[in-house]
């Protein structure tokens, strides 16, 4: 490390590949990870098969109810589950049977087609957080979050490679009626970034919306034909959809479009506390969503989702990146792909206010629960602040560094007869150093992934540029990302042709605040 | 969440437990952890089996030179290795053959018995950092560490029940003369606290210095017997060991103590920048300076250790937290299992200079693959800042809380009767919530970890205590932590006879500061 002539050359040689990257990074397309490490197993095959088979128990003695949604229970009836009123049990094996249905693996298209995504398999895509009613900034603070919010995160979103997919209520536009907000979430999605998105869910009517904003852009037969827009379903847990929530389910499945059926299971509150009670009631409720998308539509995508959470004993506060839900995302994982289904599981969930040591390390352990329990798409996987209150810009732009991170990670190590660099060994022998033997030259500036974020510089190079923390120059980068946006192109005709479809929307709906 | 009467009940309860939790803590006797998870196979036998291979070729045609130590040579060339010089070559199958006499686990006693290690096999241990020169606070910022603060070091890891070894030079006491200050640094861990500990490896003399300690306080035969004191020793990476360590190192095994042996390869200076190749060497060297101790004690405890590190591309700085030496180390594990020895390996690493969401990340990476790889004792799991030249109060207590959430980590996931919640089921039915069950009263106050530095409340909360982030709550329990110590018993005459030692060899040896 003392040589300065050797280390000169590398440092010139790395800082213009940095540049380089560094500029390229805005327009890169990366569409998705193929992941190229193996999953971690926790539970062997009894403690599966137990859990499995508890979930068996509560779909056949308690049941499920569905609320408010006549259709769906006759759908039920008819697939020859027992109804009664609006409360449906399951004969064994009837769940398993129908969701064979369900592909194990399918494509979003984006309107990008460079930018589609493979969601199942070998791939794993990164969405950002979602649903948050406030957002937060260094210089803003925390406020609710409007419109130009929403905008904003969608252009963050498009302008990080490493985030695969627009998602969808990036933050709640609280600006805008409730009755007409799915409107103008689903133009931005579409308007200001080419990447796969979500819309709504709120009500079916708004679902259809979304996919009618989808058919503009992408044609009536191309999305009767592939998915193009997602909706994350909710189970109102414990064992129960409300009607809300399954008729929004069924019209993206008419439609042939991808539901994610994902329980919130706050341990002590909608499920036991104990994780695997709490597993297995999940590992019901996401069976049963999924199965009644395959009553609708036999063969519509469907996303296996879940989230687990711990709870603070003083409080009953939703805890993250607790140890409890980490050890669960890696178990409904191995049930997801016992289902041979794709999962969406975890995200960077932190309880921590403001995008502190706390918020990072609970982060973390929740993304990395993410990668190995072999999760497909992780929602969530940047922004989220305050047990998914706030969407932080900083935050954001932290967790979107370390999603970069996780595509390295996911390419896994190496082992050629160029990474083992016995030559280089040769080249050096024992007691010099590395720096200038030509294996280090030509693997130099690709080695090592390295974080737009961190600081790695000395303490007085550090000290003399302001002693800023990871959060001060996530603050400058995000800036920085907002000014230098430029949105994708856009077919003229279509664009108009979807202010009209919004514009007449937004005429016959009444403003509605709640 | 919003029915007041079951939560107030569960809040009292819960508050009430706590508050005994955490009085309990400090007393606690925690004897390391238990391993009840499986590690994370990151390769498969032909990747393992490769870069087995490409030690092999290093080890035979380079070779690793033992320098300024010809008892070292000796050794060699009795069992057979072909010496040139100081160049040793090792022909295939040597090493291994040596190392059958080195066992696969053993126990570190501590003077109070029931803090003894298990190193190797399902135990798992945590030790603080070690070897920075600096310390930093919120209150001091950065200075040079005295023997004050070493003190304060040990006595911090006395109270926190989740570092089971008291470690070694905690940092360095720069107020004392280099020749002087292993002495009181292993009077310090013998009288401040009654954990396991290290010894100095600065020079053979000072490693037996550190053994006579032992010795006084344990006993000649109990010593002889039982291994008491460890001692980490540095290869001089690439392919060196210089005479200082590997003297040390012999002094350790002579004494039947453990030397735990570590190369310390930053990518692209003291190894090839390519992960498999400086595993490789990595690998080679271990497996040599492990044999070493073989030779002069067979039977003698090792520890195979392990240091990885990428390099930034800018300034060719170590960097920390990366996926390469994360990857890295769920393989060094893999070929640790396959050696059958103790592993050392990773810990709380970041390049970050404060605990901010940076050091907290890089850290939380680091220590995770830690536990996934499978290792057993693992140094710097508390204090690390700045790539090991500062030692921090605060990150040290936020490194020891994640430590906290490790130990519930390590437990595993049950998956018996109680933990499947059935009759929670069937109590609560669909739409309910679990607050008020039986099963939620019975398991609420064990069921979820609990942070002692996160904040969880809501925002309100949180704003009114003074908007404080996990740094400044971190400080306030380091405070506190510092005020309530107090000292393990220790006979008067041991402590006598420790005083005794200390100023014979103090009068006995100069002054020396470097």
């Amino acid at each position: 490390m003392s040589d300065a002539d050797p280390t000169s050359r590398l440092r010139e040689r790395g800082g213009r590949a940095r540049r380089l990257r560094e500029a390229q990074r805005p327009n890169e397309i990366v569409a998705g990870i193929v992941r190229n490490i193996p999953t971690y197993e926790l539970l062997g095959e009894e403690g599966l098969a137990r859990i499995e088979a508890a979930a068996d128990v509560i779909l056949k003695e308690i049941g499920i109810e569905f609320r408010g949604d006549e259709m769906a229970l006759k759908l039920w009836r008819n697939a020859g589950a027992a109804v009664e009123g609006e409360r449906v049990r399951f004969p064994p094996g009837l769940l398993r049977s129908i969701l064979k249905t369900a592909p194990a693996a399918f494509v979003q298209r984006a309107r990008n087609p460079a930018r589609s995504l493979k969601i199942g398999g070998d791939g794993v895509v990164f969405a950002p957080a979602y649903g948050s009613p406030f957002v937060q900034d260094l210089d803003g603070g925390r406020r609710y979050g409007t419109l130009a919010d929403f905008e904003n995160f969608v252009k963050l979103t498009y302008a990080t490679p490493w985030l695969h997919h627009s998602g969808g209520t990036v933050c709640e536009p609280v600006d805008v009626p409730v009755s007409k907000r799915h409107l103008d979430m689903v133009a931005a999605h579409l308007r200001l970034s080419d990447k796969p998105f979500m819309g709504s869910v709120t009500a079916e009517k708004r679902a259809e919306d979304s996919i009618e904003m989808a058919r503009i852009v992408f044609g009536r037969d191309f999305v009767d034909a592939h998915c193009v827009v997602m909706g994350n379903i909710n189970a109102n847990s414990p064992l129960v959809y409300d009607g809300t929530m399954s008729k929004a389910l069924r019209a993206y499945a008419r439609a042939n479009q991808c539901a994610v059926v994902v329980p919130f299971i706050l341990g002590g509150a909608m499920g036991p506390v104990t994780s695997a009670g709490a597993i297995a009631q999940s590992f019901a409720e996401t069976m049963a969503g999924c199965a009644l998308a395959q009553l609708e539509r036999p063969g519509a995508p469907v996303v296996f989702g879940n989230f687990l959470s711990s709870t603070a004993l003083r409080s009953g506060a939703p805890t993250f990146g607790t140890p409890e839900p980490a050890l669960g995302s890696l178990v409904v994982g191995q049930l997801a792909r016992r289902l041979n289904l794709p999962l969406r599981c975890s995200g960077a969930f932190t309880s921590s206010k403001i995008p502190d040591g706390q918020a990072m390390q609970e982060s973390t352990v929740s993304m990395l629960a993410a990668i190995q329990c072999g999760a497909h798409f992780i929602l969530h996987s940047a922004g989220w602040l305050e047990g998914g209150l706030v969407m932080g810009y900083e935050k954001f732009v932290m967790d979107a560094d370390f999603c970069a991170a996780l595509h390295v990670w996911m390419r896994g190590l190496a082992v050629d007869d160029e990474a083992l660099a016995l030559d280089a060994f040769r080249e050096v022998g024992p007691g010099k150093h590395f720096f200038g033997a030509a294996h280090t030259l030509a693997h130099y500036e690709t080695a090592f992934w390295e974080s737009a974020v961190a600081d790695n510089n000395s303490f007085e190079q550090w000290r003399d540029e302001g002693m800023k923390d990871a959060r001060m120059r996530a603050a400058r980068r995000c800036k920085k990302m907002l000014a230098e946006y430029e949105p994708p192109k856009l077919d003229p005709a279509i664009d108009e042709a979807l202010a009209d479809f919004v514009g007449r929307r937004k005429a016959e709906l009444p403003d509605q605040w709640v």
